[in-house]
């Protein structure tokens, strides 16, 4: 029987849908409806078409209509929202937009993948023309319209997650002077407040002021269509154009009327299959709560990745073939000028509200070998259950090299595996590609070491208090002249030490530290040994002033 | 009780196990005994400081002596060989080369780590001057002392694997017409013929000449230093200088003088905690055979990051804490000018010649999102096992993002995962770091599909013979009259094959052929629903024209 099937929404996971459809069943009547003009555009690409890394604009129409109904025989209705469904008699109600005519169709099986929307919050003067938000190509036309006809010489960006700081970049590529505003204590919320100090001094080094901890709170525009943000300290900035950028909320619009179940956080609750709680309607996408592969608990997780997985997934069980969404890991990068910015699984702060108990250490490492050219430092945070040593998560910051580790470590937690499985993986070594001893490999070793008990470690975090406590550092004189110390640290430099542990009294817990935790261990092995209680400092110096910036 | 250990050879395996041995002890007597001046050298960069990429010498001297001393407290003893293991006696003989002298040394643990040493076939003039190999320092400065002082015109390479291709490189650098020889049908041994027909082209780009299929049988030297290459094809060649680079073979004479037992391939036979068969004496590195991950039979792989990984485990068992090495997956890597070439697992042809059943699927695909700019495409090859689809073997070769791909398959093939796991990879994506859809997942996509029977493929390797057999090319026309097409293949452009396929008869076997095989793949599923026999090949054209360029 020739199935009957209609897609709301044409851009990730129902395009992956409707492909699919049509590759499982010849006969199949799909139809696919989609609000706006543009179909399986590329989303993640507007910012830089904004920014002028890509120049051309057809570059990112992944497909047309006329395209994907040429190859899939799709019947494809662009200005097309489907305000209503009657779940009862399996029809829908279609809005066109261009002609305003509305009409209704049946189907067998409903898709629904409309997507997320920007949270505008209601605060005075959002409605402002020279307000933005980005989220389909429209909004980007409106965008590069203003930069071309007016202009500014200043704009500013509301939120620090992935769009808000691919904003930031675009407009410091366009010459605006650009400030970035954030609520929390940082930005790019995937990865934990310390490792995204990197990134505050990435942004501000290539121009972008940036303001942590402050929220805006009014817009009013002068006659000379200056923008006036009030922030909730109080402060006030002028500027030219506003960019909201707080993040996404599922379109959940057409799900709630329809009845759909919805999960906590306002996403359309589906099974594992993608069926919502109404029979015959399925959702994929955006819209949509998924579990958190590492911490069971469910998440809105837009991104590109999973909406096409679950398009597939969804083609295949309307056709009875059994397949599985099994979970999302939630694997994303951003870049950020030079640097990269990394994530995969559960970071501290998750693991922390849901009260999973975790050890962490934190790795800093060349991408490749130091003696080949152009060796650039990767910063790495590992999390792993304290019991097992089963990774939890994984962040990683740097100018390259920094995709690599987090895939391989993804791939890791994606198979269950352990900190005690990363010091056997075997990985590309040649000079300009790695070292013999990758940061994976010495991540984990430094993890296993700690489990197994011969490597106690300290948080740059959580330095031990108390009169009995002392720092040694072990790194030479010269490096701690150019970088400094914590406060009351004694100085022997490793290859002296041997030497001079009389010099030592045993009645103090000691925290040996060096430059990034290596020769800090060495030192607290040798003094272990000699009958010292010792903690050596994870991730070293670089780590403590990564813990002493958090904020900045 | 204080442990005396002597270890033989101070560089990767040996290096690691000494330091190692040193943080698990403080009291144990270590002394390490280097034939050479240098230990723990860095070996892997040896051509790249010929070619002039690494300029400082200093920088390949990853430890000296004096500072492993004062860091591990080591007695290090260069230029001393160790000549004889009395087993009985637990004793060493030491012959120091810089006196002449010979004294022993007794142990309570020893370690073997002499490494591997170039194969050099007895063949008239092989001990000539201006014929070199490449294993440590001295080489290399031999060859510089060459090419500085002599400012030789011309240089010919014999061998196509690491060494040889990083040679020719470097030589090409340093502005000599080299031409590398090569017995078999491709340089690269560890990936398969036709995934080096790119390697072939780049080498070839840059100014390498490359001859294949042939042998080097005799050298002679006229009076002015030139020298005579006669082949086994007959043909002479002239050169300045000559580089044998055909391979290593294990230092295997001290453990044949002490009778400890030996693999197959000459190599020290070990357990997995790294024991010979001799009580009290280990051996880690080059020298040891070491089962394979994915075939099990015994290889021999001469890489640094498993001689370090046997160096901690050594240490570990000699202390008794439990370690097993966990055999080796072969992961490789070789910048060959603007590519690199990277592999783990089995190959094509291993798995022939253990007559292992497997499949493979080949895949094309850039690096990052194509409406990014710099995107760079990927060749992939991807061997499974047809009965349950886990992974055998992965091969790569591109500009960019290779070593990331082979590195997550090596973790999948470590974790024992199996092509349908990549369907559900949740990698790094933004558009300047990959795609929505990896080659990954796309790879797992294609090979899924052939297991479930979905997607039937042939290969370009074994394209169906008869008259019975007809090739349909969906690409576009100006397509193939860029590239061409297979002799006798049939051009419908898949976007207008649906309203042609009363064009197409069905008594045929019919297989579909595109630019890298998705295409081919869609028509292949409208065809199949129509009733249609219908075979798309793997890796489409590009594929094909591999297959076609082999020993090419």
């Amino acid at each position: 029987m020739t199935k009957k099937i209609l897609i709301v929404g044409g851009v990730a996971g129902g395009a992956s849908a409707a492909a699919r459809l049509r590759r499982i069943d010849e006969t199949a009547q799909i139809i696919m409806f989609e609000r706006d003009q543009f179909i399986s555009f590329a989303n993640c690409g507007l910012p830089y078409h904004i920014g002028g890394e890509i120049e051309d604009r057809n570059a990112l129409l992944v497909q047309t209509p006329e395209s994907m109904h040429a190859r899939f025989n799709i019947d494809i209705r662009i200005q097309s929202e489907v305000v209503d469904i009657d779940a009862q008699a399996k029809q829908v109600s279609v809005h066109r937009l261009d002609t305003g005519e509305r009409y209704q169709e049946s189907y067998d099986e409903l898709i629904l993948s409309p997507g997320a929307k920007p949270i505008m919050p209601p605060i005075p003067g959002i409605d402002l023309a020279s307000v933005f938000s980005l989220r389909n190509i429209p909004d980007m036309d409106r965008i590069i319209h203003k930069l071309d006809i007016d202009a500014p010489r200043s704009a500013v960006v509301i939120g620090g997650g992935f769009i808000g700081i691919e904003m930031a970049e675009a407009l410091v590529h366009r010459k605006v002077e650009t400030t970035l505003i954030e609520l929390s204590n940082q930005v790019m919320p995937p990865i934990d407040a310390e490792m995204a100090v990197p990134l505050h001094q990435e942004m501000r080094r290539n121009g972008t002021q940036l303001i942590l901890g402050d929220a805006l709170e009014a817009i009013t525009e002068s006659s000379d269509n200056e923008l006036t943000l009030t922030l909730r300290s109080g402060r006030e900035l002028k500027t030219d154009m506003l960019i909201m950028a707080i993040g996404v909320t599922p379109e959940n619009q057409l799900a709630k009327t329809a009845g759909l179940a919805l999960g906590q956080r306002g996403g359309i609750q589906v099974d594992k299959q993608m069926r919502t709680s109404v029979e015959h309607i399925w959702a994929v996408g955006d819209a949509i709560e998924v579990a958190h592969f590492v911490t069971g608990s469910h998440a809105q997780i837009p991104l590109a990745g999973p909406a096409n997985r679950q398009g597939r997934i969804v083609a295949d069980n309307i056709f009875g073939m059994a397949s599985e969404y099994k979970d999302t890991l939630g694997t994303g990068i951003c870049k950020v000028f030079n640097l990269a910015a990394a994530s995969t699984g559960a970071n501290e702060k998750q693991l922390l509200a849901e009260q999973k108990p975790f050890q962490k250490v934190y790795l800093h490492a060349a991408d490749h070998a130091g003696y080949y050219p152009d060796a650039r430092q990767i910063h790495l945070k590992l999390l792993f259950q304290p019991t097992d040593g089963r990774i939890l998560g994984a962040q990683a910051v740097g100018e390259k090299g920094v995709d690599k580790r987090i895939d391989v470590l993804a791939t890791a937690i994606r198979a269950g595996l352990t900190v005690f499985d990363l010091e056997e993986f075997e990985l590309c070594y040649a000079p300009p590609f790695g070292s013999a001893k990758d940061i994976i490999n010495q991540a984990g070793f430094v993890a296993s070491n700690a489990l197994r008990g011969s490597h106690d470690i300290c948080q740059a975090d959580a330095l031990p208090q108390g009169d009995d406590v002392q720092v040694l550092d072990v790194r030479s004189a010269s490096e701690i002249s150019a970088h400094g110390s914590i406060e009351g640290a004694i100085n022997i430099p490793l290859d002296q030490l041997r030497q001079n542990l009389q010099r030592l009294p045993k009645d103090k817990t000691w925290v040996t530290l060096c430059a990034v935790g290596l020769r800090g261990y060495v030192a607290q092995r040798m003094l272990v040994q000699h009958g010292y209680s010792v903690l050596n400092m994870t991730g070293g110096y670089t780590s403590y002033l990564m813990a002493q910036q958090v904020g900045r």
